[in-house]
């Protein structure tokens, strides 16, 4: 049996709402939201009180199967009472999985998640007979929805393992966001990578890139590997290329919100720069992510969205205005690595080398539980 | 005759006192400091109310001024009164300038003006008849100061004018930091390039690096292109490669806070990443320094000393704590851009391009008032 996690599970079904922790809230303080309503979860969403795709994925499941359960209760005790309808319940899943996708548009795992679970509630729906209740069709969507954030959890182990042969014993690597148990439902991608390694006594010290301007690396990498006790130093963004000169970098290890079938790598902003850096300095740069961040629809990366957010996120931090207010700003919250910059991609079904187009297709098709999905 | 500047004067000499702007407070509120005392000046150094490489050489050189009017006072008004003496006037001096150049070790400017106000002082009491006062040697001393910085704004507007001329039409300019005229006494070095790129009517559009941690670019850059009315979009730092890879960038411009005789430039941490990602793009990399700024005695980049600043800097904004209490934070305040990515350094002189062991020591040759001086 696996040893309690330090981390809390990100996400999780908690008394007929989806439980998170409320990310904004780190490191000073381990809160909780409970999302009641499809509404709720999307505000969450968009509001970056839970990121990270393999989260995201998870939390589109419970989304699904949230609003088939609203949409099965309102129909036994609403007005229509006695004829709670299979294929409205289904009905509600389509609905509900269009708004929550449509909350983030780079991350792939978010529509899998959604469309995953809307896939069980349809097969259940399909299968049920005229004017039969909602209720299986909600219990299956629940289901599906526990049974992916379960696989999360077992692919990011399996993962670690595969990612912790890449690191050499007292390795120094660098990280960049947080590709943490906090970016999945539990243990992480990239850190993943890193606890593995150091679970195998291969004692890495990490360095963790602060990640602005939202400052996933200094506000949740940070806060996990301190929890996990592994030896992390934190580092101003813009000091990367500094360590790598001074031979103080052996890998680089980052997460992935979406990869291309020819094996370019959206992720965080700053993530390319690391890129060009490593391949400049001979570093191995790694992408660690699940099958399901692995899109085969999208041929390469040009195709990913990129999408753009707030410019107060660049202008405020807590309640300080960094710059002045007439000040134009451009923030965009992903680049896309090319993959020639990228030594390897670990997933949870081993490492894909380049040529990508072939060997991110193989470790696909192995995975038959995360076959692409065409959406709804 | 110029036109009125926008920007105030960084430094300046005002009754009997250093002014200073208090950078700290931009972009919120312009404010100054005026130092009447050589502990106070070196307090706002320390503390980066008053920073960048050529306004350091004119604040090391009012420094020294101050020390010597003190000094001068302190003796003909003290119990001494009658003997002031020009010999320990120049011992003062000698004092200060030990003192100030000890607060920022990376920025060659300081020592520079630091040690050519005293030389001046020196001068004057060699040539002093034995037990003249020691009035006339601050005099010679404040001379020199003033002269320095006037010095300052002259160069910045013949460098500007050079670095004009390797800006195209309509540039997309990004810049790192803030090398504009907050950190000289007036017009600055990137942006004085920039500034005489506008004032030539290219209409140069600006990307501004925020520059963590102490966001001089969201800050200082930012409020002074906003004051001079030249187009200007701020970024986080990670971004630049992604501005870079969408073709948005056509040349980077960024100060230097010390070149060596080999070409090799220490600037704010960060600048090296640019550097790096510049030539992996084929965007034009170009370095504005004024000939102080050249160290013809530091023969390469390893022989820079680096500083490290306090992890504050990395963890808190304001009032926000940005990373948990128990993490280790290395703070680099500047990294050293090897000469094989610097693509010209645009000096008052004209415009060095490699091998710059060469052509910088033309330059600083052709420059008799900036023949680089010993420890005294």
């Amino acid at each position: 049996m696996e040893p309690e996690d330090p981390i809390p599970r990100t996400v999780e079904w908690r008394d007929g709402a989806v439980r998170l922790i409320d990310q904004r809230e780190l490191p000073g303080r381990l809160e909780f939201i409970d999302c009641a309503t499809v509404d709720e979860l999307c505000q969450a969403i968009s509001s970056l009180a839970i990121r990270g795709a393999p989260a995201l994925g998870a939390a589109g499941g419970y989304g699904v199967a949230l609003a088939c359960l609203l949409a099965a209760t309102a129909t036994a005790t609403g007005a229509a009472a006695g004829g709670a309808s299979a294929s409205a319940v289904a009905r509600a899943a389509a609905e509900a999985a269009d708004r929550l996708v449509a909350t983030r548009p780079t991350a792939v795992n978010l529509a899998w998640g959604a469309r995953r679970v809307l896939a069980a509630a349809r097969a259940a729906a399909a299968g049920a007979a005229e004017g039969d209740a909602g209720e299986e069709v909600a219990a299956a969507a629940l289901d599906e929805a526990e049974r992916l954030a379960e696989q999360d959890v077992a692919d990011n182990r399996a993962l670690g393992r595969h990612g912790a042969a890449l690191v050499p014993d007292a390795a120094r690597v660098l990280t960049h966001c947080n590709a943490g148990g906090l970016a999945c439902v539990g243990y992480g991608t990239a850190i993943g990578v890193i606890r593995a390694a150091a679970e195998a006594g291969k004692a890495p010290r990490v360095w963790v890139d602060e990640t602005r301007p939202v400052l996933q690396g200094a506000r949740l990498t940070a806060w996990e590997l301190d929890r996990l006790g592994i030896d992390a130093t934190l580092v101003a963004d813009v000091m990367a290329g500094s360590l790598m000169a001074s031979g103080d970098v052996d890998v680089v290890v980052v997460g992935a919100d979406r990869v291309a079938a020819n094996g370019d790598v959206a992720n965080k902003i700053g993530t390319y720069s690391l890129a060009v850096l490593a391949a400049h300095h001979g570093v191995p740069f790694y992408v660690a992510a699940p099958t399901s961040t692995i899109d085969l629809a999208t041929p390469s990366g040009v195709h990913i969205p990129v999408e753009e957010r707030s410019p107060d996120e660049v202008r405020r931090v807590g309640g300080t205005t960094l710059a002045p207010p007439g000040i134009a700003i451009l923030n965009r919250a992903f680049d896309v690595t090319p993959a020639g910059l990228v030594t390897a991609i670990v997933t949870e079904l081993g490492v894909a080398r380049p040529p990508y187009d072939k060997s991110l297709r193989r470790l696909v098709e192995a995975a038959p539980h995360q076959r692409p999905l065409r959406a709804p």
